[in-house]
């Protein structure tokens, strides 16, 4: 089968294609034809050798894929050959808190990933495809849709008329203006692409800011709720902007943190206090909330939003395509 | 002022029209001129003598009313002179679990309720109107919306993507399909009436059962769930349906058994059990549940279905209309 | 290896003792060399035929044994060989909600069991034995203890200072009351035998009520708890208690339905609405419930009740022992 | 009555000695003769001027403290004339999330507070206090006990057999460590004083570390917890403490941010994703907590820590006492 290896952490020339043999399944395992993957930020850290945690060496990288069961190893019984499934950033995290150990086995980093034609996962690392999803498109959910899910739903345990505050368009912001809008949250988005915000305005956008013609976009936010604060935060991590996320907080909002951030940030922990902020670090997540989402998708007819679609040579433009921030929505590999 | 007393708990013709003095606020309390009133089951079974609890002699009935604050005792801060507002059911319960001393003060109950020109009420005990409602529309909120509310977003949790099983097109029952709609859910409602099926579906219920064509109606309602049981039922107590309620359920599903149940039923607590069910008697709801459902109505646009308004002198003929059970949707009492 | 099959479910005859091939562990799979097992009215209900689920043919019974792992099959990573640990009653609910894919692989029922001398494992479902615990010891934990455990604090989320009442002194009952009094609630035992009270009050019962002498023990128990009503119920099913266990509910208590119930019970829904109970039926618990148990049984230095222990060969006779319901605590069979 | 008024924020000498008229209550409100009250850190603040919140002019200050009602307004149900009960920081926080309306309340800030003879305080705002509980001790419950509570038990849902880093032996420590160690809990104080830390070792913490000589406590937290992490932190906010809390927690470990600090603190957003952190800024608590926690008080035989009690003339120099930081545990004012 065709496939990636990523060398060693050095960059994009680093990756290498290459021709393995198709894997077997052992108990509880399945082995899955792919048939598109997705590219997320960590993607990039990871080949670029800065990402937090060590890789698997000569890793085959990416997080996320979609395809089909081909066959399955013995004591298999969630799914069947045949079934449309997309695989779990966390193989080993098919529900509950999470863990240290349940945290452990990601796929593109401490595993092989899906940037190859097969891959073998755990029967509780795969979950079915929704009907109403190409495979491109259920490419796109493992990281960033399940993160976003994870973060308003799973832990903010998001209701109709809350406010969210939605910094970015990035991959997991995308999906969270979308699940928001889907669960009649009202939605506030940031960026400093004026096209970026006509996208997200396009996408169902409450509200809108640009931040780099509003910079005291914590304040407008909380104009825009009315006085009250925001209820929710998607909190990706950029400069400055922790202490101006709990600036726009209502007292006991939550705050998602997630995204990957390069250093060490200064926060009031009296603001955390005055807001009775509830700060929640957030990775992907389980098995379990990724069924849950998929039914929430298949309900709402959620469309993920593909950007540009790769083909599976050229896997390395369309790492460098995604350093570009050119995109709005997710860059996808599809594999034939 | 105008007011209705109910000399006696024996019928729609011991409603008495009075007139009585303006009451005044005291410490934390506010004056209400009420533009509305809606009614509810329980203000049929209260008048019949019906109800499982005893009502203060000579009570000025119902708990659901709307208007504006005319007037503020000492010590008022959440509301002014002049905020549209409609009144909370439970006027003591401001937030937090129920316990024995919040649930007992219940307008048109223990305490004198809506059927008069003006009400003296807790600042914990109204919320404010949302500004896309009319008085009409906000004073059919305080009992059924608020139940349906409790039961599937303060209780159930309610997730994009699960599907409720709603029984009937009582009050409750309308707001829970507006509601569940509201956050991605979906929906099945029984009725045995087609006429009624078709205005849920017009509603957007997304598949309905005629129980008086289909008796397996927790079959049916399975199979709509493929096979998997729905997530959540709203279970308003008719005979026979609790049993089949949890045959419908899910592993794990949650059911809110709401409405005033004549007797006993017959249960099999190993279904309960074999369900992994949880099941919760639901009582209406907090002033924090009203604060956050108008939120809700408000970012979503939800509009009460009103049915019929009656003039403020023709109450008794609007507790024989809600007695009919001709309606769909809410009955309610106009006073201008 | 030795082990007993039960040949058919036709008695505690039907138990046959059979000479096997030690099995081979698969991917994250475990061989664990077993040294004792606990028994379960549930595995009286197999042998007998009356459980409600149907068994593998064959299979060898008992769901709860601990022994030592003495080989890992490929991928495992949470134990290793030589690891005291305890089999998990659902092989499959690492942690999470209940479902009914998660529920449906359960030890000496759907899967062979602990009553042979070797057990492949899942590496998900085994717990690492706490140090101060013997073999025998931990082999009563599975089922009985992770049951009391899951509805006390997993489902009821108990905080010290809550009144507990607990039915009977059976298994669960017995670790609901260790487990309660660890956490500082306020226990109340029911029993029909001054004998079984007396070994209550010496296990801490903060208060006992013998039912055979006062029948209306739901009024008893309100009274303990100073009128307000307990906290949480464990309600093993016995006749007609659960309508008592509603009577003696705080408004907004948690009953948790445990216990396997031979037929329907008459409840009256109006009652659970009255009490805004929330009922919840509970069967054992995952994996990640049993890691926290296990923390808090280490912390507190609980030690189970073992009541009788009986050598391997004979089997047959503890499940007579354990019909006879002459025990306080766990029957054991111990294997060396 | 005897009062005390701080004239102005501008030390302990402003605080006046002043007699007043007992004042009345009004609609809900209860009327306490005062027998104690103590002394918290935000005292101190306030009285130099410190504190983040302005406070009323000339207010009566002191948050917490103890006595008996002896008249009661109108409409007052939950409690009657001879009562003994404590009063509640937030008068207007009855249950549930906090809001700003309902943090807006507190004594001996925005509303005048226990330093006095009498109060008038909201029925909402007092608990009864535990039969096992002198007034004096009863005093010291409103602020740092219920902050403990709230953060370990509401916010944090304690399980037995968790671990908690308990930061220092200040008041809310202490009570967290007696709280904790009633539900089964493993503890671990900090302190950098051996008297101290002898005193928290009386009082059953199960492990100590005097940070003078450990400066990387956090490391040796994580040994104690056998390299897994704490489950929960009280996070009183020293220098630099923070980020050392977050090395010690576990993966989706609790943090709770209590005390007031003084500024801006450094934090890597990146260490409370990698731990999948909860960080959450407590406030005291709600009446609700307040009747929680003293039940669970009553059921353990709790004993507040009294270290020292002035007479009512000599409240200037319980503040100094306080400030001095000679104390473990409660700095008391008795009244009589």
């Amino acid at each position: 089968m065709r496939a990636f290896r990523l060398a060693a952490p050095t960059g994009f020339d680093a990756l290498t294609p290459t021709e393995l043999a198709i894997p077997k399944p052992g108990h509880r395992q399945v082995l899955v034809k792919l048939a598109a993957a997705s590219l997320n930020h960590r993607d990039l850290s990871i080949a670029l050798g800065r990402y937090r945690l060590p890789s698997k060496e000569q890793v085959i990288p990416l997080s996320d894929g979609a395809g089909t069961v081909v066959e399955t190893g013995p004591g298999v019984t969630r799914v069947k050959t045949g079934d449309r499934v997309a695989g779990c950033f966390f193989q080993r995290w098919a529900g509950g808190e999470p863990r240290e150990d349940n945290q452990a086995y990601a796929l593109g980093g401490s595993l092989d990933g899906m940037l190859a034609d097969y891959a073998v996962l755990e029967e509780d690392g795969v979950v079915p495809t929704p009907a109403c999803l190409t495979d491109i498109e259920a490419a796109t959910l493992p990281c960033a849709a399940l993160t976003a899910w994870h973060a308003l739903v799973a832990h903010g345990r998001l209701k109709a008329g809350e406010t969210v505050l939605i910094q970015g368009t990035g991959g997991v912001s995308v999906f969270a203006l979308q699940l928001a809008r889907l669960m009649g949250a009202t939605t506030i988005v940031t960026s400093s692409s004026d096209a970026k915000i006509a996208e997200a305005t396009a996408l169902g956008a409450t509200h809108t800011i640009n931040y780099a013609k509003e910079p005291a976009w914590e304040k407008a936010a909380r104009a825009v709720s009315g006085g009250r604060g925001v209820d929710q935060v998607i909190e990706v991590g950029g400069a400055g902007t922790f202490a101006k996320s709990l600036e726009a907080l209502r007292t006991g909002g939550h705050v998602s943190l997630i995204g990957f951030l390069a250093g060490a940030a200064t926060v009031d922990p009296g603001l955390i206090m005055a807001r009775r902020a509830n700060v929640q670090g957030i990775s992907v997540g389980s098995t379990e909330m990724f069924l849950a989402m998929n039914r929430a998708i298949a309900a709402g007819g959620l469309k993920p939003v593909v950007n540009k679609v790769f083909p599976f040579a050229d896997a390395p433009a369309a790492y460098r395509y995604l350093q570009s921030a050119a995109h709005f929505g997710k860059v996808v590999i599809a594999f034939s």
